[in-house]
């Protein structure tokens, strides 16, 4: 059956059109820096907002129309799965991402929890071959199920924490037969609520010796996928360990995992961390280790992760700068861990949601290539640090000089030779480029 | 001359006191938890503060009547100096804290300003040595200078790094003529207003090896002080690098410098960056990176540092708490890195801020001090993890466990037996026990 | 049958108590400041978050542990009931508060809903007889069910808004049924995700006319409970209209509406407007409009309403300081809008949450009348304005000075005879009256 | 002589220049939507950013290269007024703003201040006249002398108070003889630290009053400018009493103001207040209070004002969006209350600065006028809100309908006709627009 009939096949009819359905800016075979957007932003949808979320939140109930919420059970599992490929399809995306309970019922036992997910990720694998798509990364949802009231791997006690593995084990398994590129860990519950009743120290232990058995576990069942860690700093716990790019790295080398592990980052986490997203890219990427984006965006007035569409052109196009300054996304991908509003309740916001997302992310692609191309950030950078080019400068930079060599070139140069950063003009420069492409 | 007239020697007089001019819990001589109040908290004087503040504001000129403001110049500086050591001895406080700016004035030549500096640190040695009081840090203060523009240790050329190099090696030679227990880099200037003309790699590479030349010159000419580093996220950078604990540990251990520094945490630099106090002396006492505290308060509807003096007696409480499990401060102490209000402009109430303050402090020890006693929160927490001190909970802490072995336990014990965090119950009685005390 | 098996009716003890089951502060017929506790401080139980919140969180399911849950439909709704009045009975709360949709189930239709809700009512007004409890409010839950996707009385079509006036209709009949001594508004759903696509006027015109009918509907059938509108800034939706208390005192000005309606305000609710819950209480009291106040915390590092229960006693005292100023709370109360953490799911952390919050409140209670009585703020206060009460000051108070008297006063009186605000001290003081009482 | 050398009057050269010192958009005798941009955007230049500011933060001191600082006193003042009208002249601003320190010194004595402020406005009347240059506002600076440490319409003392008057006296005098537009009222320290120390009642009590004599006077010199009041939430205080734009309607209503005054109102202080700039704006205008514009915009991430100058055109253009909804500015306009960042310290900044400002503002008015020529939102909104135009809904807006009429419809029409709000697709045109025109 069809799910979706309120569009056809999304195409890329260029700027002038008027057409809602279609996609101004998203050209997959264009080739911008070298590579096709299709190669470079390697788009995903996110299954559990596109196909399970039914627009609930702390004050309200689902109020989304879906046209497989007609089944139930398995059987709703099941057109989920339908529909997804019918999506990915219409849409024109290459990938998907999702937790193990987006796809299959739990059920009453994790035998029978097994059982289902068995099935479907037999029709998964089906649809892949026939369709071409390809798994971005799965996860386990460790998370919602109220044994998890205290983590799951930093759980409480020692039951939580088998049953985390135990999904975790199976989720490995599920990644391997579907081909997954990455593998991810986010921590909804690893974190805590007040220190007062926590012990830090043996839950983060207790965090890496997790990841170490799912390491090993991948290596024994020959699971190549890059594992990847999900950085968020708040919600649902009041602190999570995995609080931005640099506190996840710093755990990640405490416990030796640096080498197994890069990062997810997600442009609403960042800006709840206190940061914007192009840093916590760039954060990742100097310390090699970007992995994949979750692409959304915050509502900078509110205090939790909104998830919206991401639409500002900025952003994206700041964004997509970090990523082609860093050499791209590799096994990466763009996922759209983003939910129509509330109150865009109709099938047919799925794909306007997607297609604001996608053509707002193409757009940035083509002005990061601009910006690039044209040296208008690097002209300024280039300029700014030259006297580091040569001289002492050169010698710092070599790692040659001392304080001595340094105290004795500042007794005898005493002016800095500062310039003017000149952001308001690079801020207009940047709208000019953005708006040009 | 006397500079303090309104009050004498602060006296402990007990809870039952009615003066303003005495401590009712500060008595530096009382034994808890094994070691007397002045062991544990080893209180400084923030020199700048106190007697180089003058009350300004982004939108308000100075308020502050100080009676050295009557001196100009070098004058003004001696006077500052007798000040000092007149208020540490009034106020019974055993160790104060500079930057190089704030006893000295800067000259018109970095020739004169050393100048300036021998004169007032042969001072300061003489007041240490006729007093006993001590230099708990000191610091070089690289960011007010407009030649800080663009940062010092990450500056944007070679002139404004080395003279930024040549303060730090004075500073190192001060704090080893004063016998400085700790030296301290806070990174005011240390980070960015924005990515699009910042080379954020190149900028960390030279802090990193600016540490590094630190640390060779210490070595060099025997100055053994504790290195800290203070982090902030933000102010007056939109981003600073040192963002906060985890952050300062990340770059810390890529850079290898992990051994050579620890931690100087300032509570409302916590809190700007989203943390509790608490959290960030966890997280610094688990990696062995506690080193000494900015103790002070912030406003938590406010969005920038307000350096309050510290008064809320469950943040106190739960700062000397984590130092207590921690086994205490080491070399580290409690600074006053506080200021009176605007509005209190008198001179009498800097000694009522540090009483406050200090009293405050006090009975957050005291408190903290019977929460252990009593196992308040420990009794929770050890029923809480109970299970991981046996069967496969143990294996899983002796790291022999794999995620076949947790998996097969899950699928024979799928019921987690948590219990309940009583964090509401655990608050009451946290009110209780500061009453109690 | 019995509910809560955990503990029986929770006896006053005393400080020196260690029994977790017991008030040590809230004795209801002590008289504090002229009055028992009881008639200050007229404690209500909020239904909600008590007997029908489970514990999901927008990433969890639920996790509760409810005696009442073996029943479905009407008999659980049955069940809630007969809960309620036991657990008022045993702590020893004489009010309660409820929403329509929490007492009795929505059902298919209104007219179903109706009928459900006599059932309770006439259940509840039989328990309120034989009991002695009482109703300090009701209100309709006008934002939960999806028909309010875009409002009730601010919704887009007049469907919706007639649904919402009906509930409203009904709600006024059931507080007059039951004798509630006030009717709430809250407008979850009254405000906007964005401007785009939102007509503010017609929407703010409308919610007028929907409190315009409402007055008149209670005058018709002669119910006179004080009409209160409870102000939250966001949460669910991006902007609410009734934002803060000055906000709604705007509106209900602009509208004609200010002799009809007080403020029910909540103290997480104005934190996240940027407000102490004591800025809200002064701003309704100075301004007439001081009704009844939601009792709860937030967590000052989170950016979503978590309603905890109160405990910080600075909060208490604060807030218990307002109230005693503004002469009292009239026919408002103390409603706990607070609900125990997730990982309180235990049927005992409901009445250790309570005892939490009400020996907090009594605490408080004890330590605002010590305040007053000492006059520690109104001595400073009384001087720090002293000129005003006598001369030029007198006149300006007195209306009787124009620029002109000013002028001529400044070129003669230059110097402003400020005087320290003493707020370090005062702060010292505020713990120090705390813990004495 | 020439202030400004490194740049001669900034053009129009259309969007395909490459030329920094040019305009792309801003062409002042373009007609859009009924009136040239001069027309529309009324630009000012904010004196106090322009010419006083120095670069200085609360850590660091000034960094600005000025070419008037070389004079000093009142000769500096001088040289000011000359740089302020070649400036606007090459800048092609037609209007400016001041506070009266700004222009002129304050001297030893109010007197003293008076005469150099005759001084100033002498000569600024002259090159008002010569280059037909106007003042949009003047306001006085009642903030920043120590002297108003405890407020200044706000003050705890009557000399304060009085000193307050007679500089808005004086004020209204200059406003008067400049021909101002507007004359305003920020009050930076018109709110509280604290609540413990203050008597809100009397202070807001006294600011009326303090207004009501600032009416009367304009009324007795027959001073004709629109009065604005400019809210703020916080900052320098913790929490001043012109919160936002809701809470001075409210105020100003409960003191019988509410005809005499309009706001001025500011994107970063909307931000700061939890609002979006164009909630501000449509807030006033649809209480009939817009006045006038300060146009900057805020660090989302940082907690304070960092009144940067606008260059996000999602802000400008939903800014004008709202302002030609509302039917222009009026007797108001445009002010860059915008200042370079620190690091932007060289002359040229200044200009390249109000060019980035003005062509966003520009290219903001023109998308503005495209989304409401092209319907672009208000399609969306008339078929969102139809079913309030006939029938029950016509008769709810014409406020004919009661309660029970409303639930007699219903009780037979429970289905809300709901449709999708659209945002995400919304969005994506709203970008679209913006890089159309």
């Amino acid at each position: 059956m069809t799910y979706f009939t309120d569009f056809e096949k999304i195409q890329f009819e260029g700027k002038a059109s008027k057409n809602p359905y279609a996609f101004k800016h998203y050209n997959p075979s264009e080739v911008v820096f070298g590579k096709t957007m299709e190669e470079h932003l390697r788009f995903a949808v996110a299954y559990w907002h596109t196909f399970n979320a039914n627009g609930t939140d702390p004050f309200g109930a689902g109020t989304m129309v879906r046209s497989w919420d007609k089944y139930d059970g398995l059987d709703r599992s099941k057109a989920r799965v339908e529909a997804n490929f019918e999506f990915m399809e219409k849409m024109n995306i290459p990938y998907y991402c999702f937790h193990d309970v987006d796809i299959a019922p739990e059920g009453a036992t994790l035998q029978e929890f097994y059982k289902n997910l068995d099935v479907i990720v037999a029709m998964l694998k089906d649809y892949q071959k026939s369709t071409g798509k390809k798994l971005l990364w799965n996860t386990a949802n460790n998370f919602t199920n109220p044994r998890y009231v205290h983590g799951a791997a930093t759980a409480a006690n020692i039951d939580a924490y088998a049953y985390a593995a135990a999904q975790v084990k199976k989720g490995l398994e599920i990644g391997k037969e579907l081909g997954g590129e990455n593998y991810v860990f986010w921590g909804g519950r690893e974190g805590y609520e007040s220190l007062i009743n926590t012990d830090m120290k043996l839950e983060q232990d207790n965090l890496a010796r997790f990841y170490h058995m799912a390491v090993d576990y991948a290596k024994e069942i020959g699971f190549d996928a890059q594992f990847l860690i999900e950085p968020k700093p708040k919600e649902p716990t009041s602190h999570q360990y995995d609080f931005d790019a640099a506190t996840t790295i710093s755990f990640l080398k405490t416990y030796g995992l640096e080498n197994h592990f890069k990062l997810n980052l997600e442009a609403n986490h960042a800006t709840l961390a206190g940061h914007t997203f192009e840093h916590e890219i760039r954060v990742a990427a100097i310390n090699g280790m970007l992995g994949s984006l979750d692409a959304n965006q915050g509502n900078m007035l509110l205090g939790w992760d909104t998830d919206e569409f991401p639409t500002d052109l900025y952003a994206t196009t700041l964004t997509m700068y970090e990523v082609l300054k860093a050499g791209g996304l590799g096994r990466g991908g763009v996922n759209f861990d983003a939910k129509v509003r509330r109150t865009s309740f109709e099938m047919s916001d799925l794909a306007l949601g997607h297609i604001a997302g996608m053509d707002s992310f193409a757009w940035g692609l083509k002005a990061a290539a601009k910006l690039i191309e044209e040296k208008v950030f690097d002209s300024v950078i280039e300029e700014k640090y030259a006297t580091f080019k040569e001289g002492l400068g050169a010698d710092v930079v070599a790692g040659k000089a001392t304080l001595k060599d340094l105290e004795a070139y500042a007794l005898t140069n005493p002016v800095a030779r500062n310039k003017s950063g000149r952001i308001e003009n690079l801020r207009l420069r940047l709208s000019e480029v953005i708006f040009s492409v």
